[in-house]
């Protein structure tokens, strides 16, 4: 058996090799495997295909990441800690032993240690958490940075837990040359009339359904795309085909063929590059938008402080990419306008796991139900934004450092961006009407905070905004964008498709079913409202009939409040005809006339879950069977779908936790919110997709004594900027 | 009765000669009477109370509407034709009797006649509709401008339905004086601790609980409040006190005064204006904000042609300035980018009706439950826009002409501005992430159209905003802010207050209750998509359970498309955990691969009204029954409350009309959407609210071939302005 994995991955290997050789397309799909050490420290050059080639003056220059030290005890891990990182865990294993390494990162200091650090003193201990796998085991691991000793050594899934840990982008790349180690697979290309050289690969995680052949392997799905005649492969599926991999030997394991009658869609129409669209179309339609851009000449409001802090107006947090979440905003604290005292908000928050059900049952999609930050890594994929096109022009960039497999670090250019945001909103405003006639009109603008990240996990591209308001409420916005997984059909039109056949989807295009998806997006909220000790109040408003002879109303409604005392009160399905507020309060902390002081989760649009609840797929994302959950703060309770999502038979989710039933009442407790999207593909999707956004708030309720923004000034013409036209506008 | 009415009056009338001259501060309360013929054409200059003294020049000049002529066949009436239907409507009644004008609009042509209509043909005959008030009866007009004569003249409710025309400002300036002509207020005011001089009183629309004695007389409710040491008086309730006048003589009614034991809260920190801040608090805490400004040094990419025509982008619109509903946007049509050719999406939209419960039942409140358009004139309360504040410094304004009680028509200048907005989102974006490493990066930023207003009924103020995205996207959203309708108490703090007492709200500060209420607007939109003849289609998304051994997969979710035959399957209660799109289509009208062309109604965060349905207020404001109706095209079906919704009984809403269950398939339909808010307050919404928003979108659904911005062009550098810091800034 070793042998004969050995034998097919030189096989690989070679084929590889050929391939790269003999074909220039395939330059196009290297793997990211950091090649050399200028790559790492400086932002990448913009590509030949990309569009921008003068908006790096817009950035400053990039901080030198190998003289980077941490300044505070939730700095993410460095240059030169990850290297010590991985020369301890070097010496740690045996030394002719293969591992990869799939988590790197700092292992975050205890809460108390974090709250009662000072500025400017020394930092505690820096401890690396690792998870790495060797001879097929997952290993958890703590390094000890100082002492250069690892701390912990653990299996993980010992016991009966199922799942491995997120891929790491060398396993994702692997698996897509793996297949054309297979004559067969080959020869079905072939045969689809897929040159090899126009082939593109995706490694979609194969989800875990009970299958007796896929159990006690970790294993990818790899699907196909010809590339012939447009960048935008994903609207060319080469349908029906699927090769069950094993990802630790790349050894074929199954391949299933039932698309041979479906024709890949025409490439036409498809590019969505600027190139190809000047090249290919006529000039576009109606008026041409003049320059418009948001302006700050004297500069942004906020600071970034040692790369990771950040203050602006009455706000400071520290933000921090993550290879797994995307973004990490910890800390995050308000300064209260009556005292001028920091008060704590949120001591973390971040997208802890995502959940992509399609809703095709058939052999080449049923799978199709990704985790994108636990198998993909929702950081991982979050590639380098595009100064004035991802953020405006006055935003500032932070960069990340991630591990690669080998361990070895790497840096990511301006991964999330930072900016104030002026979109002509008004903050509050009040005028007196004709009624009293006096003359009154008084407006105040509103300018927020905006930290952005832009996941692109394969086809699709997820934006997350953390948008500060100085009124203190935070928005967390989602928005979708990139391009649909499509699926190929033979009908060419409505007309062709047979009643009663069921298409799983839309007709986007000759040949393109939109296939129906939905996406959740869970939010870990580990709230400190004015301290950890928090309440979870469920505010309820009801109807309340009047009395006989009461009033001349028959009805009114009533607020009625009740504290959460354990998890399952904590768990909450929106209704809109049983309306309620979802408060998090600090019960030892009153205002000046006695409320508790607060904040409250502000659902806005959204979508839950409606799959089966016993289906595999909703069992393994069963964090989204609820739009709220509240837990008391448990360490190891970080990733909602699981510590070892990927593959997982669901044993560690949220909804597992919760089950459990724990006091949260008076607790640090920590919040859940999924915020969910149904998506009926539309034609406007095609080739690639307007984006689509939804939010929730997190907002103060009673927290503060009044309104904190009363005091702000109004835009004065004497204060704006002094503009004129570019000379080649 | 009538003589007892007369000197009623000429009481009244006393008085509020002799306060006007005793008292300063009674100045500020001048009824909203244009005084003369240049206030009447030029922008008003900025109060003494404002802080705005150098932003006109951020404006165009004021269009010089004395020459205005109407260009459009759905302009707004110029200032010399509302003169011309005012002396048509003198000569029509007889010369000694006075009437009060309550509607003076265009009776705008017959859709065919306007669709049909051609740029720079002869406009259609210009026709006024007006409803007038004379001798105790409305009578609904008809006015030719052409021939100069009343072609209509009918006494509404001459059969058995309820209620009166939206009040003039007139009527409401003139009740809140009315009660001094009365002793016992004056008696009870002084008693209160009140000075007459600090005295401020609000016109509250009593709405219609079947009492006898408020049948068959047009009433208001009047409360008063102390403007003793603040300018933001509703911060000080005389709580319990409600007068009850009759409109039409000025008679007080009754009076009722129920909150003797309720101390007047004090004034501190209540004044929001920012001359008020200035002098009497420290400076803003946290990180002061520097300047910031959405700037266009090329002008804006939008034509405002011939006052009310908006061209931009692949948009254009009709937008029109309404005293009872705001802002009318008609005729908005879409550039298709494959044709180059215009195609209609909405041929009229607007804010038809507000319904605004309060959630108290006693007697000082529980007839609060205001309808703000038909009751008050959602546009006729829009005042004048803050430049720099309300609006963006690339806005543009446009003015409103409308009449007042007296038939003679004033300008509001810049009621409504239109700018474009660019706040750092994406329109579309993909990046190639390192799973393909194909490196491409392509992101296109999102810059959109926005028509707003903002109405300011009395205390509140609604921030309406239509929004125009270049995807074809129309996002309609209500922004709250404005100051709270709050209810004085003897408490200081919630310790205070007994178990179980019903507080109907939130303490805000000592003696301050903040009471529960609902927001709801409801939006009639006319949509025409790709041409009249439209159908409702919900499109049902539900779980679908797979046969044994079908698939891994136990369950999908399945769209199915119901049409909607009448209007009983056009009421839609939306359910998150039944989840469904409503699509608006052209049966007609396919795509290329067979798709039915249509737009998609999109909610978003919203309320539902949950009152009991029998209540009287939720029977006058049944059109909140439901989030979505859908009626056939029916010109006298405008306003969701009722033509005459003051004081109506409800006989006349589109609950009512819908009731009917007409045919609504492939027809000229019109939806109405009803956006909702729940508000318990907080003290953060004291003394004045920060902006709470939502909104619901209208979005193509397969109406476009692809995505009709995938040749939008990327922001580059060079073609951004040149800004340098203003040297005062």
């Amino acid at each position: 058996m070793e042998n004969r994995n050995h034998l097919r991955l030189l096989y690989i290997l070679l084929t590889a090799f050929l391939l790269f050789f003999l074909t220039r397309s395939w330059l196009q799909f290297l793997p990211y495997i950091p090649s050399d050490k200028s790559s790492l420290l400086l932002p990448s050059s913009p590509s030949s295909c990309s569009h921008s080639t003068t908006t790096t003056t817009t950035k400053p220059p990039p901080l030198d990441h190998q003289s980077d030290v941490p300044h505070h005890p939730l700095d993410p891990l460095t240059l030169s800690e990850i290297n010590l990182a991985r020369s301890i865990l070097l010496s740690h294993f045996p030394s002719s032993t293969p591992f990869a390494v799939h988590t790197l990162v700092l292992l975050e200091p205890d809460k108390p240690i974090v709250q009662s650090w000072l500025p400017n003193h020394p930092l505690p201990p820096r401890l690396a958490s690792a998870i790495v796998r060797l001879h097929g085991s997952s290993h958890l691991l703590t390094i000890d940075l100082g002492s250069r000793r690892v701390t912990r050594d653990e299996v993980a899934n010992a016991a009966s837990k199922s799942g491995y840990p997120m891929m790491t982008i060398e396993d994702m790349t692997t698996s897509t040359w793996a297949p054309l180690s297979d004559p067969k697979f080959n020869s079905t290309i072939l045969r689809r009339g897929v040159r090899l050289s126009d082939l593109a690969c995706l490694p979609i995680s194969s989800g875990w359904f009970g299958r007796q052949e896929e159990e006690q392997r970790r294993l990818i799905k790899v699907q196909c795309y010809s590339s012939e005649g447009t960048a935008n492969f994903y609207m060319r599926p080469i349908e029906g085909l699927t090769v069950l991999l094993d990802m630790d030997t790349m050894e074929v394991v199954e391949i299933s063929d039932k698309g041979a009658d479906v024709p890949i869609p025409k490439p036409d129409g498809t590019d969505y590059r600027y190139e190809a669209q000047k090249a290919n179309r006529d000039p576009v339609r109606g008026l041409p938008l003049k320059p418009i851009s948001i302006e700050q000449p004297k500069g942004p409001s906020f600071e970034i402080i040692d790369g990771y802090q950040i203050r602006w107006a009455n706000w400071e947090m520290h933000v921090k990419p993550d290879a797994r979440a995307g973004v990490l905003v910890s800390r995050a604290a308000v300064t209260d306008p009556e005292t001028g005292l920091r008060r704590e908000v949120m001591y973390k928050g971040y997208a802890s796991e995502l959940f992509v059900p399609y809703m095709d049952p058939t052999d080449a999609w049923y799978f199709k139900t990704y985790m994108d930050a636990g198998e993909y890594g929702f950081g991982l994929n979050a590639m380098s934004l595009d100064p004035l096109n991802d953020c405006p022009r006055n935003a500032r960039y932070i960069d990340a450092v991630f591990a690669a497999a080998d361990g070895r670090p790497y840096v990511r250019p301006g991964m999330a961006c930072v900016f104030e945001r002026y979109a002509g909103d008004i903050g509050w405003r009040h005028a007196e009407s004709p009624i009293t006639g006096l003359g009154i009109l008084e407006v105040r603008p509103k300018v927020t905070l905006v930290v952005r990240m832009a996941a692109s996990v394969a086809n699709y591209d997820y934006i997350v905004d953390w948008e500060f308001q100085t009124d203190g409420l935070i928005r967390i916005k989602v928005g979708l964008s990139g391009i649909l997984m499509v699926k190929g059909t033979p009908y060419k039109n409505l007309t062709q498709v047979p009643n009663n056949e069921e298409m799983y989807g839309t007709l986007l295009s000759e040949n393109v079913i939109g296939v129906i998806h939905d996406h959740y997006i869970t939010f870990r909220l580990d709230m400190d409202v004015d301290g950890a000790d928090n309440s979870f109040v469920k505010v309820h408003l009801s109807k309340q009939e009047t009395a006989p002879g009461e009033s001349p109303r028959k009805s009114y409604l009533k607020a009625t409040r009740e504290v959460a005392k354990t998890e399952k009160d904590g768990q909450v399905k929106l209704k809109l005809y049983e309306p309620s507020e979802f408060h998090i309060v600090n019960p030892s902390k009153k205002t000046r006339v006695g409320n508790p002081v607060g904040y409250k989760v502000v659902p806005a649009g959204t979508a839950a879950s409606i799959l089966d609840s016993a289906d595999p797929p909703q069992v393994r994302g069963a964090f989204t069977n609820n739009q709220i959950w509240v837990t008391p703060y448990n360490r190891s309770e970080e990733w909602a779908g699981g510590l070892f999502s990927y593959q997982s038979k669901g044993e560690d989710t949220l909804a597992v936790w919760s089950e459990r039933n724990r006091p949260i009442e008076n607790k640090d407790i920590v919040v859940w919110y999924t915020l969910g999207f149904h998506h009926i593909p539309c034609q406007e999707d095609y080739p690639i997709m307007p984006t689509v956004s939804s939010s929730f708030d997190l907002k103060p309720v009673n927290f503060f004594e009044s309104n904190p923004i009363l005091r702000a000034a109004p835009n004065s013409e004497n204060d704006l900027p002094v503009c004129t036209a570019a000379a080649s506008a």
